[in-house]
């Protein structure tokens, strides 16, 4: 019975596994940070065994009260990943399975790789929608992927008989790295933005280009952290004052909206405790008027209606009234180009009003919510 | 060089067909009928040869207005069909085209034949969403399936904590059997409600049931007709005088109707003329009221607003007050159950502000707008 | 409850269907001729009952003896075919079956219908390998397709630099379109021929053009007919007497392969009795000679070590000297070209000595014997 | 325009990047080693660009009489890799190419990632024919994985209807991390032997039960190394002196085989210069006696006859008698275990007599040749 994680994405450390049922294990930290909570590892050589696997630090991971409600998720041939029973008592995360083969993943959602990555974006920059645009470096000597999705067979032709401008739309996901469910969401928003028959897609790239930033965090991704980037940055605390020696990841993207433009930014994340999808807006911005509160409540009311796994009751506090942070993405981006800017989150957990049993919130289900989105911003892109 | 047509939905007659720049065809009358426009033939033997087929009686067929603009569809590998060029001029249509291959598939639309109906019709009973239902025989003795989709493990609590009542929502395809756009919506209408995954399909599947039709025509379908059964009844003239021994197709499916209620009805079919995706009402039924009108305007208001493809601009004109024929299926049932009834037609051409130049209006344009259906069903599904 | 027949290929004829433990049924006679004992139907209606189908007039089909140790197969999703219970008792052939799904499938072997036929056909035309030619029509007026396989850039380069000639190897299937095996064995023949990979094919293609007929009989596979063509005829015994009135199937095969030569024929059937894969020769010819029966002994021989599912034990007796019968394709094609000619026969059963208790002889292992008989034909290609 | 490697299996060092045509790149060596000829990076920017991408130290590379007559590969989509115009002059490597994309990659063969292998192994891991066993670590942590293939339905029945003890079989893959084509291999032979429809692995696994290690380096493998592990070993030069310190994937590998027992060893590598697939045998041994030589040459021989992109005329030079070096694989079981033992050789260029342009020698190549494998274990298999 051995307990690895080195591989791309993995992260725990094996403090006892010798017994079957007191299987003890730590999840590290991530690099220079006191941030951890994400675990991705393999077992192997339980076949058959009632395992008990303990999180022996969880009490002390970033979000402790996430835990309460969650389950672990596994797998065995690593693309179908199912839910298994999942304890938080006593300050330990405890799984409680038997493995029916030799060989089994356990994480904190479904992994998605650094080179699932690369092989995605290779895949997408197939399409003649598509351009690649590499913006720099990470810290750890990592490409900084850009995807420009743009048509320019596909125009909005006014009165005039002239093309009108297309509006720079931003979407960008994974600042966390453990939140992994954020680029399982840009399949399906990608695979629905590049479908040629597809005339949601066709309409707004007649009216918009779309700047994609599927991974924003690439060496936290590769080195299984939770939330920072190889020297521990929260990326999502550093947008005002991003710079090449701590936030490179940050600082390109945020140099390249200045040149593009900004109308629309959507940042997606995965909330470790809510059991919703829900968005968060810029509401505490200096700045903010009814014609921002009104883009706001009109995409989340849109994106309600598409799709019965986003909702509106619940989310996070509103911010108030000038409190905004803006080393904050959302608050940087609404603030600086006066545009409606969201965070969306999507549960670790699943989602409680709709829930599978089998896969709680799932891969599937990330894509499925990122092609209703791709629907929402169809359904507005004329007031944005 | 030949021309055959002998296979599943075939459908012309070769009257001379010695020169490639003269190949001369008569589309055959429905059995029974002065009904014809369905082509559907392979050519053999013409690779690299500049062919001119000329359908000779194009203009006495049952919308020879339909040809003006009209491009046939034509396919090597059976499965991607594009459009060749094809002009309308002296009452003949002419196809110009040069084949590629020695064997080459030239139809009216991407045909759809009875195997490929019994394919998808097996493999969608595979989800234990679905149970398979035979209502009865056609003349010709093929089986009239029905599809209810329903999911008891769905449900929609009421403040009492018991389940409510699902509504019978019916989906029909293909009266017309030439129509085969209708049946290739049907994959991708059942594509979406049958996906587990989809939170759309969960929802609406928690308040109905589906009872769905994908050919209401199978031998028409198999005989290569436009528009009638084996015995040259068209089908949407039969409805309240439905019988077993002319229409027996109508009749079962109306006694089904009967037998599970109906609150909302689909009747999918495909226009020669217009070059739009657009939907037919009841407004013409003697108890048409405003809240039929309210149904109607909403449903093709909210499909306009999720499908780029779907307008609300074009169409029929609308049928005058206490017009109505309950000889058709959207009258009929508009009449009979109160309640939302109404015809979607698809081009067969192309939609013309939305055009692709390589296929037109093509099968899986068709899927996306029934995908679309499923949406528009959802958002006003409480209201039905 | 109902039984139904009336698709491509089908063919039952129902006595009785009130009862699922008394289903009395008929194998209907192939057109103008006493053989029949394909059978082919769906069952509807009769989820989770126990049925009892019997087969009424089975002890009169043309080879009777072959129900005993018969299983015969059953499909929900017409793409898996499993064996049943089935016995054969006081004449008749009883399955003994509680289907699962209110639709199902029962057929003699999985059925190869016409339509997979032609997707077969425009599949595999996309190679650049292949040159498609329609020889002419059957008396139901299909096309007859022929498949020419070769690679003008492939050569055999001889001493002096010049390619050398290419060998004229023809691969024929299905003359007895109840023997479905034999176009299933095609689609792993010609898939591992039409392999740019594959070493094999590319050296089988440096010596060899290939003359391949997937389907002989396209007029008995459409009708559901066990052993003849439209008009009642058994192909195989009309080779030196074919006409284009009664035999035009052969009659068109036959003269190609005047024009283009033959140095090697393969014709594949099924067999009725044996369980075993076997080949028979042409011994029984007048020429026959010690280089026939080498290169006979040496193709059994090679496929043998090649494939365990073939063997060289078990099969027909062999033809007494000078007692060919050159009605028959082997025995014509030999006595006419020269060559080696054999017939390849499968079982509808199982390899007794390989069984598989799930699926029995079945379309995939039809599949793998195609792609093995391609091994077979390259080691001893220089010797043919 | 930037050059990056900083990805699993990637290897470059970048010296200049300003100038398309003239791109200066270094191979970094295996860590603790002087060999080096792995390569594999990323170029970005460069769109239409015509490249000049210079590897300066290729003349010191591991083996540099392997450049001459070489081409190296590149991809954008990551998935298909073929041939780019590469010159070896005055000691460098140079990779003239114009991308038509802004991401390519080049590669000295088809990578093969630690990524692919978890993949692979999990994939296989899913059939019931594989049991799946972590032999122990490597030095930087990685698992090694043993995939044990066998059936025990499967028998062979002695006269006495006795099942017959079946054969240990040893295949091993990739000891040089950089002979990507080993593990490409390893992807057909398994495919071949998990077909529960294929006669030839039914056949072999009820005579063998299969040990197959498909990756024996995933340090090397991941760290981009051409021929060693993590410490600089070259582990085809440990096997008699394996050590956990050194060489623990040799080390636990021999100590299974010892357990195991070994009737038959394929050890599959690739090879720098000669553009032939060949077979290099023990001949060096202190044992080695007729029955070895004629098992040897037995299956040589019963491979050409079966594969003919592989051959017999050219390899390497025979080891003289008594010359053996048991530290390497194959000499090392040929001795300790008295059986059949063999390193296979693929090119990293092409099979010169049989070439493809397009390609060269590539994975879809690699895994038909292991197809081809167990066609020729499964002949000879009850001679060994």
């Amino acid at each position: 019975m051995h307990i690895s994680s080195d591989f791309d994405g993995g992260n725990i450390e094996c403090l006892a596994c010798e017994k079957a049922d007191d299987i003890q294990l730590n999840i590290r930290l991530d690099n220079q940070s006191e941030f951890y909570q994400w675990f991705y590892f393999r077992l192997t050589g339980a076949q058959g065994q009632a395992c008990r696997l303990r999180l022996m630090n969880a009490a002390d991971s970033a979000y402790a009260d996430g835990w309460e409600g969650y389950q672990a998720v596994a797998s065995y041939d690593r693309e179908h990943w199912f839910r298994v029973e999942t304890e938080y008592s006593n300050g330990e995360l405890v799984i409680n399975h038997r493995p029916l083969q030799n060989s089994v993943y356990y994480a904190y959602f479904a992994p998605y790789t650094m080179e699932r990555h690369h092989d995605f974006i290779a895949a997408v920059s197939q399409s003649n929608r598509v351009s690649y645009e590499r913006l720099g470096a990470t810290l750890d000597g990592q490409d900084m992927d850009l995807l420009t999705v743009s048509d320019p067979e596909l125009q909005l032709i006014d009165e005039e008989g002239n093309g009108t401008p297309k509006k720079p739309l931003w979407v960008i996901a994974r600042q966390h790295p453990g939140e992994t469910m954020a680029e399982w969401w840009m399949e399906g928003f990608l695979d629905r933005l590049l479908d040629q028959d597809d005339p949601v897609s066709r309409e707004c790239l007649r009216r918009a280009n779309f700047f994609v930033v599927p991974n924003m965090n690439p060496d936290g991704s590769r080195r299984g952290h939770l939330r920072t980037n190889a020297c521990g940055a929260n990326l999502n605390r550093e947008w005002i004052g991003a710079s090449m020696e701590r936030s490179p990841e940050v600082y390109l993207v945020r140099e390249k909206m200045k040149a593009t433009g900004c109308d629309f930014c959507l940042d997606v994340h995965g909330d470790e405790a809510l059991p919703y999808n829900f968005i968060a807006g810029g509401e505490g911005i200096e700045s903010w008027n009814d014609r921002h509160q009104n883009l706001l409540d009109t995409f989340k009311d849109t994106l309600a209606r598409i799709s019965p796994d986003f909702q509106t009751e619940h989310g996070y506090p509103i911010d108030p009234p000038k409190s905004a942070d803006l080393q904050k993405c959302t608050d940087y981006i609404a603030e600086t180009f006066d545009c409606l800017s969201m965070t969306l989150e999507m549960p670790f957990k699943d989602t409680i009003d709709t829930p599978d049993e089998l896969e709680g919130w799932s891969p599937e289900r990330c894509r499925q919510l990122g092609r209703a989105n791709l629907d929402a911003i169809f359904q507005m892109i004329d007031q944005l």
